[in-house]
């Protein structure tokens, strides 16, 4: 398994909805929040490494699992890894917790191609497969 | 199976990203989107007849998968219907394809748990389970 | 004045927030809608019409005044017309009025630059002109 | 003048939109988040000092003018103040500039009523008033 990284921010109203909670889709923009800090913690950037290259990892699937809610003004941590990576796609996962009590908030992993400028799935480089495995 | 509806609308310039094509967190929400409308083609409204009645339906578990972008101003259509039905959860599920090609770009469902006010998990009451299944 | 467009949409959860109904930011988004619709109801696409030949017309002032709220499942109908044309810029006005009642819930504008490819602000071409004045 | 809070993050990539820089209606969210860390900032949270103790702040009239583009991993910083305080009224100003070069993105200002639990406007109470304007 890879490095895991730990992104904290605060809950925005905007995240929130009717119910008094966040709506549940801007777990998933945290997720992607959680991916960008991924490489930004290791001096790494997803469009100067990967999109200006040529590249894009379009999320191809998405899951994800709802523990307990987050409220406005809540920090809260998404932890991120590398779970799998093959010869043309690579599966990050995520857990989000509450910053102050650990508790587990949400849980859930997107998979993605590598695709080349004609959004062709291709072979990742050893230069590109390289910012998901060194250290 | 249940009924499906069929929701319709343009894509958003603020639905798509610097990619070029829409952003993948706004497939869930137009599964909410989806999920609504399949209500409002009934004569039913989640928030009169669901919330208002002292019950919510929060997502408890959501997968999607994406197979072809669409772009700003496409039109696109959701596919909403009641997938799986027990006790004290409900399942939909969901194809979003183009309006005009047919094209399939998005599949995915959604769990969700019957919560009473004090957001207990509780068997559907007759009255609920009524919304989901009477033509 | 030119022709006014009505575009009319169901509020979703997702636009909603902790205080029970429609974000602010949300009538913002919808303003961009109405004024998607503007073109699309007189044959026109802002994609295929101004950016394709290489322009951009950004957001580059906005104001928005909000006079009352509109909740989850409301239909809401952005109105939209062009309330001014200068030689390098334009300005959008909407109305968005709740779609049965017809109570006015926002008034605003957007005032927007003509981009070339370089991003320099230059005069509208008698072609891109005619997008915003022809009936 | 009150007191200014700067409030720093990167910009996700869920902000982008297909023109490749961030979408206008996100720097409205920006200057949410700007105002509820001027709070945060100073021990108070809006959730808890204003909503809990059953008084809302609404955004009634909002003002943005666009400068520069933000792209995706920018680190941008939300400049945030209280501009003027009335009886019933209070108005904050925000400066959105570019974490780094310092460069300025975009200037606006919100003006919230203050909502008794009824919604109706009232004058603000000293308690509240003090969460203004106490250093």
């Amino acid at each position: 398994m890879s490095k895991i990284t730990e992104t904290t921010f605060r809950v925005r109203y905007a995240e929130t909805d009717a119910s008094g909670v966040v709506y549940h889709a801007h777990y998933v923009v945290w997720f992607e929040h959680g991916r960008g800090d991924w490489f930004w913690q290791q001096g790494r950037d997803y469009h100067r490494d990967v999109e200006a290259r040529g590249y894009n990892w379009p999320v191809v699937e998405l899951s994800a699992r709802y523990l307990a809610p987050a409220r406005y003004g809540d920090s809260v941590t998404v932890k991120t890894w590398v779970k799998e990576l093959k010869s043309r796609e690579l599966t990050l996962a995520y857990q989000i917790v509450n910053a102050e009590t650990r508790q587990i908030l949400c849980e859930g992993w997107t998979k993605h191609f590598n695709l080349d400028a004609q959004w062709r799935v291709v072979a990742l480089s050893k230069e590109l497969r390289e910012l998901l495995t060194k250290e």
